[in-house]
């Protein structure tokens, strides 16, 4: 495949990033349609708003779960188009597969509202993650694989950091996966474990560091 | 009609690209809304999810193949706004309209969703999608000719492909919309010919090859 | 008052824009939420899709409506915007009471939908418009009255020509207003007025005219 | 901790900007889909629509308020990120958090649109905002505590005016939530207030004004 057969005309870097920016806007704040109170909006239903609330509370750490996955999921995408300076067809389509499965965060989301006690839900949702954090481990590494979308000087030390967190996600999304077999009420806080890792050293890129590789 | 009658004064093309690409980001996550269970959220109906999400199957498939197709106009939409310099008051209206159809997408795929063996439902989608590749065609067609409002050296080849990408949807839509005829359940996969038809090189604008025309 | 008591430390034009184009996209996509068809997504309504939705006519039409009203209203932000140099407190508070009233379009626009021979639901409508339009008046009066927001040597000729231009919408809906207590059905075709007299020669601005005034 | 522990490579106050535009925008027109009358829709309820429109008033000014509050906080950003010029991981998550309370405000609305007379719901909503205050006094304060992410020539004055401008939502807030243990019905006016105190010149920065400390 020849450069002019996998380009796409009139197709930057910058136009994906501003799609990409509005879809993940979209996205993160649609969530708050999840949050819903049984009978909500019927009035006769004054009774007890602040049991309603707690009764709720899975909704609520939902939300919060999934918008900060969402957030990770962002800032991940914004350090990859950092340093990601070209674009191809087969980049381009990676990226809108990212986006779709950006997209389904709230419907995913939403089953595991409705559905809080059912293995499959959480399944449901854990392969939602799954995807997506796979998605942007091939996007790097796509991008990255003999500098193809990189700048030919991009130190390798920040290819292999790169690459590690974005191994990150998908695993962890396996290890959920996993526990909701243990029980279906812990698996949600191993997606807490993401953030976690992500703070040890070895996933960071730290330029003045002794070259080892 | 002289160029000042036609001007929009304060209007540029990158004003246009910044409203277009937020209705194409609300658009495309807008589309998960209609992802909804018969009953989800009822929280007895806890029975049976497996059965629910493959039983609403041509949802998800609906899902992603509406997702794609905004995908394809949004890409068709920068590859000619790359080269459209000056915008006029009917390239405005033009665009406008396209804006509309987008808009429409998630209706018409809640409507191939909620009466997906009705034929109506999928002509309506086609129509959607007719609608829109014309009008892209139409843009296409007014903005090239005589170089209307694209530089004076774009190269013709260029725009012949512009062209000929332009009419791959429209033609694709009318065919799917004639399959309705033949079997409702089939007409959907016609629309998965418009990226296999685009990745033909006669689709591809290559400045290296010898000049024909 | 000073320059020092209206600024707005850090705002600028370009940030306004940057909300008012969300702003605009959003509520222009929202319109498509209004597209329900009664009972819609009942599997056993599968009576007759067609039948269903030319007795929603109405609301098709309203819909390309409202959006086309907006496309207008966007249209005069951009055109005002374009000349508009400065921001300060006053300006920046009318822009986002302008884009309450864009934000409550698709709320309006249900309304003529689910109450369509009801003469308040018009009325309202036209209020949403007409304040909208008005505020677009104020704004422009406010931005170029002794040159406050816009260049010096701003063209007289071409403030004139955009307090016209602003003029259409507000009383274009007082109109559509009054046609409401003649018959409801046809207030709505009022506002088709405004993109024809839009076209007229007297609301555009030609530079190269004979100064008059 | 060293400066490349903190910094989050690929990740620019621009880009937070972008996301935090959006989320703005789709937060702010989301409050109108909380905008619904009482069996709105249901063609035979045609009787008394002015009747509805006006039991629902409540509905329409808390609209507004929580727009207009929305717009506050904008504000409140762009007025930080006008000054602070560059970013790291707890600035990042900081701003993360305050995109998930903008987020939340159209819930916190549709909460005293239904439950009106509840205080709880009324604390619901004084908590979104005064967290959200909160987190944008912190945001302030650690970015420019020793000039970390400002430029070190950024005036102490213009520091102080900032810090006392992001304490007023918080404070107000908390006041709001105190009203209501008074009368739920007049908790709401209390945020009528942050406008009003935001007039003040002891909240703004006056850079020609002399120096005191």
């Amino acid at each position: 495949m020849t450069s002019t057969d996998s380009e796409v005309p009139g197709m930057t870097t910058h136009r994906i990033e501003a799609l990409t920016d509005g879809i993940f806007a979209v996205a993160m704040t649609l969530l708050v349609l999840n949050l819903k109170l049984p009978q909500g909006g019927v009035e006769e239903v004054e009774a007890d708003l602040l049991g309603l609330i707690t009764g709720q509370s899975h909704v609520f750490s939902n939300y919060a779960m999934s918008f900060l996955l969402a957030a990770v999921f962002w800032i991940i995408h914004h350090q990859q188009s950092h340093v990601i300076k070209r674009t191809d067809r087969n980049h381009l389509w990676l990226n809108i597969l990212i986006l779709m499965f950006v997209s389904l965060i709230p419907f995913s989301t939403s089953l595991i509202n409705d559905y809080h006690d059912d293995w499959m839900a959480s399944i449901f949702f854990g392969m939602n993650m799954f995807i997506l954090g796979s998605l942007f481990y091939i996007n790097w590494d796509y991008a990255t694989r003999n500098h193809r979308l990189v700048a030919l000087n991009l130190d390798p030390r920040r290819i292999a950091v790169g690459k590690r967190r974005s191994a990150v996600t998908p695993i962890v999304s396996l290890l959920a996966m996993a526990l909701v077999f243990v029980d279906v009420s812990i698996s949600s806080f191993a997606y807490l474990l993401i953030p976690l890792i992500l703070f040890h050293p070895i996933f960071r890129y730290d330029p003045s560091a002794p070259e080892k590789r």
